[in-house]
């Protein structure tokens, strides 16, 4: 039964807290992992998250997440590979399930090649810029998305 | 005081419903502000919604935000106006408020000029392609945005 | 019953006949809508000329065009809306009427931006260079678009 | 006298009716040809046909148009020289005749490539988009066209 | 009797004194106009002042100081219309009229979408970047039009 | 029946052992003719070869492999009109018989503007790069085509 | 003694037979292998096949097949690591073994960024779009290679 | 005590008069600098001119106005070094002193490589296109600036 | 004994004489061609002088240049294909002879297109801009590198 | 106690010595560290060295380097990731730790790919072209800003 | 009376035969210089040779020759300052003398940046890639341009 | 005998210092110098200093360095010509001496086209970024280069 979204966060995503905090903000992955859990209790959905600084497990862990058939929504995150990785998009392009892209900072108003994704274009949608707030959004509708289906 | 959100919506979203309904939905925008104003009753704030087709309203529309002292956040979707107006992203820039960019389709997934937002790099953040829901999720972004302040 | 020609002309050509008149010709509106009125009568269809330098004025005219039940063709000269309106571009996508695109002078001999068109790929065709012939021509296309769907 | 219309077309229109119908339609040079022939007689002028692969040959044709001195007007369609040939424009340039540009589809609902004609900025006017209707319209600005010389 | 210079204010400009104070000055729009009229009375012209955020009225308004025969230079600040509008490009080329373009801000000091200007090559010149002391200037080198006219 | 693989061969293929024999091999066309008639005998197909220096009559050799009813597959190599005729390309997507491109040398270890084939997007494969081996692999993937079809 | 092809699939392949099947074709990689294995069989050489996700791995695999003597010729399937990998272009030029390149689909039929290859450059060739016959044709062509050098 | 205001020519200046008269007017450098020097005695500054047509000199004299302590502002008219001199743009950068840029020609009409400026990002502002009246109202400016800062 | 200066010219150099006269000047190839018989028997070689419109053709007589070992040094003046053709580009790579590009008008004063030369960089050099007596002092320089060689 | 310089190697590096010697000389990178350990001892700091071909390990050494605290300065060849990857970039950029970027080879004189490095922005400075003797110098670097911080 | 040519060469020209001689040849300009006094007898004319490193200079090199009134024509080789300067452009449109471009190796074979011409379009024409042999068919061109001017 | 090194320095660095020192620092050439001397004393090699604003003076030192038989190698820090000048370019390359690139700031930390140096391609290598320290770095690279020779 397809129950779990799956937070996957990229590359340097393993440093929130102590990376540069002023535009990452001060919470580790710990802290939002313990808010996620509480949310996904209190909305009766699993949440599973994992980090990854290597391209290749990343690629892994998409595929997995289609052929063991427990997630139902991933929201990713892919730090910078979001600019450089056509590999991630061929994953992405090549699962069933909807991704939703969760930027932490606005990326429109960083530097240039901040501005194009790769993998937004086989994405469901994308949250951008609003901090750590956007993966909760994206919870909520990972859940929209799950409950239509269902 | 300020405890309203302003929903502004540009050029042909009059058309929401009759428009590509396959790639814009079904609702139009009478519908959608019922939703929003059912949700505005739940959360105890004000939710207003403009549309138009002229710029220069537009314009008008988020000065007349900032200076009549009402609204507190806006959520923004200027259509067609996002890829080319540089007159938008120069007043949102002179704005004290936050504004959220929304938008209904996943613009990363069409044709190349709809993947430069002129007005990105001026708002607090964005939410592309998860259809009307946007808006919501918008207005649950704003709600946080009015609580952290107060 | 759809059996009106909308003819619609865009930004400056309120001032055809003193515009650069090398280029544009001596005749004015006025002077071309008698034309077309003559044509009209002759060829048993109604023409409706509009003129206007706003563009949302120019979104409002195309969508009420196809709501309004009586427009069959449109023959649009956007001006320099041409080389940079998505917004019209999007306007026309959602419309169900074909619009045949008519530009007086040739675009092609002139400066490089107006060498694109914003608005061609979703017009039916187009219609450059032939003075204000252009807009004839386009009238007895319509007609035959006209006939070919009665 | 200068009193015929050429009609020239270039590489790959020797297979219409049989190339991408859906997009280049159903009949044949020769059918197109009887109309044009019919339009001629009812008209008073006379239009001669020709199609060639070879841009050498095409070059010659529309040298010897110039030189022979019975051509009036040529209606030109060159194919997808349209987008590579810097000698037909040369061509075109030398000549003393106008030259209408013809396209049977919307090149510019196509790809890139064939939204930039090398020729358009030597010829009077094009006609675009509006299938093999073009040539018809095309004939109709070349009788105004001597009309208005004599 | 043309003896009217037209200081024409762009979209944005209706915000004087409030936007980006640090970059466009603390002075409101009524304060220019102010020293604007004095300085007139001084020199014995008449300035008339106009602002809007919609570009088919500053469209309109060029036509009408071309039309009604009483301005006889224009300064004109198109705000972030200099940067996207080629329909004020057009309706400038087609005045006899000199048009001088003023910016408050140098722009070549700032994002690289504002050192292009569209209406520059069709304006008699420029002055950049002074302040709101450029307006000044500007009616400095409008008198010396009017009188080398004269 | 279509039973034959047509081999052709574009520009300067003529010149096959004089030309730039360390990129291009030291046998001519005639020898390689040879080898490719018995492995033609050896498989029970039929290959005809052909060579031009001119484009027109590429394009009369593609269209009449059409028309003609004989050839099943076509190996092209087009020589340098790969990388500037659009016609070609237009003349392939004309067809139903599936073409295999061949390049002799490795092109994408050369210029820049051989990096770029105008006609790979119509074709069914290429094979590039492996010497003049690449025609006998070109004729085996023929015949593996054409036994997937009968 | 080098007696060895090694086939080196990158990132995705592994999903090969639920990728996208309409593109990719309806065979697993372990169907493919037992293709190869028979192939080696009855050729008398050894055939060896690898994939990974992991730019990483791939480079250390093409390092080792370089410095445990056993591999002929490498056939090489880099997937989207294709477009983006400067690391793996600079591991095959540092190898003194050829590799061939091979694609399954047409990748000039696709996206713009799929047209270019950063490896192709320092292989010896490549074989592209011909479905999985690719394999087996540059499997013909290191056999060649072999033979030639032995 | 700083009260003098230079004013720099670069490039081709010596032969203001001589060069293009239709452009760059009919009077030569001594001749302004007559104009200047008595603009200098009614406001009771003084004006010093400068023209090299070495960017060395050019650059010297630059860092000579910084350091001798007498010169309060610069109008600088780089002439074709406007478009290709990084160097005088980093020694204006060196320099507490504001300069103002002028160009006699409206560049901006001009070709397209006189359209940048390296040198106006580190300029106060800039007056083109006004003729040699433009110096003039840069004197001006500069009586402003050194007002406003005694 | 290869003894004869070849003199090549590419399409619509046939109509030399009555072509664009005050770019191309007023005498035609006939004209030429006497004064280049003149020189040849002035100067004891041979020269034959040879125009077609058809690239296929002009690719041909390069060949035969080549291989007919009458031609000593090749003029050649490609006329429009100079910007256009790769397929000459190649044949002059694959020739052993010199070739000296020749262009009547002064391309680099003229559109954009016409300042990238495809055959340049395999000539031995070109003379540009200099009229009709462009051939004359090419002739010159082939009469040198005959000298240098025998 | 950060006494430790780290040498970070990125992909290929592993085969210095075999790979392209004429390039990047014939020691190994053990031979290489022989050299720093002995410079180490003279100057009594430490050095580490270390090498991968994963993007995702040289992301965790980055990481580790900063979190473990015995590490004062990181001299970096990241091989071909220099010109792809922006995850290294971002993650040094979270480091506090200065970062050194060394290439044995003047990729300035190499392929044009070679000459953007997307992590020289965050580095501290970069050393290019200096063979091996690169990392001796970015050692004396190291250590002079070791003692300007103590 | 103007009855001299001045041989003008800029930047590294001094270093002739020690410069890169398998390219600029073994002759310094002492030796050419020789050659063209020699030439210059025997045609019964005056030639100066002057070179310069400094773009200063040479600018008041030509403005001199335009105003002392002995230089006829000038041959001017501007070293690498043919790619750079504009300043040489802007001096050479400003002199009512014809220039004509001389280089000694053929710029179309070499580096992309050494294939534009900042002067080209304002000289008469040039001669390329012929070595020093250009210089003396430059002469013989002006030889011809004082001729046609008696 | 060779047994010095020229230490070169560009345009604007005459004002080190005192230009933007928070960049460049606070130290002078001529402090700078001082410590270059006692280097030298210690090392047993002459150091010769220069500096200047001229482009034409850098040349003829460049080219005198390699005449005079003093210079062994030079450290050349070209200033802003680094991104402008191709004639520095072009005389280096002209040299037989090691030419080391040197700057103070990290250059691909600042705008764009400060990050492309047209020298660097002939030099044999740079050091970029680490403050006045890295002409001392570059003199320790000469010396080893001096001692290789030696």
């Amino acid at each position: 039964m397809r129950d779990t979204v799956l937070i996957l966060n990229g590359p340097n995503l393993n440093a929130l807290g102590r990376r540069e905090p002023e535009k990452y903000g001060l919470r580790g992955l710990e802290a939002l992992n313990l808010e996620w859990q509480q949310w996904a209790q209190a909305h009766g959905v699993k949440v599973v998250s994992e980090q990854s600084n290597s391209e290749g497990l990343l690629l892994d862990l998409l595929h997995r997440a289609e052929e063991e058939g427990k997630v139902s929504v991933i929201l990713f995150n892919p730090g910078a590979f979001t600019h450089t990785s056509r590999a991630l998009r061929d994953a992405i392009a090549s699962l069933s399930l909807p991704v939703i892209e969760v930027h932490i900072t606005n990326v429109a108003a960083r530097e240039e090649w901040r501005q194009h994704s790769t993998i937004a274009e086989v994405c469901k949608g994308s949250i951008v810029g609003l901090g750590t707030l956007g993966y909760r959004l994206g919870l909520a509708a990972a859940l929209e998305l799950m409950e239509s289906k269902s």
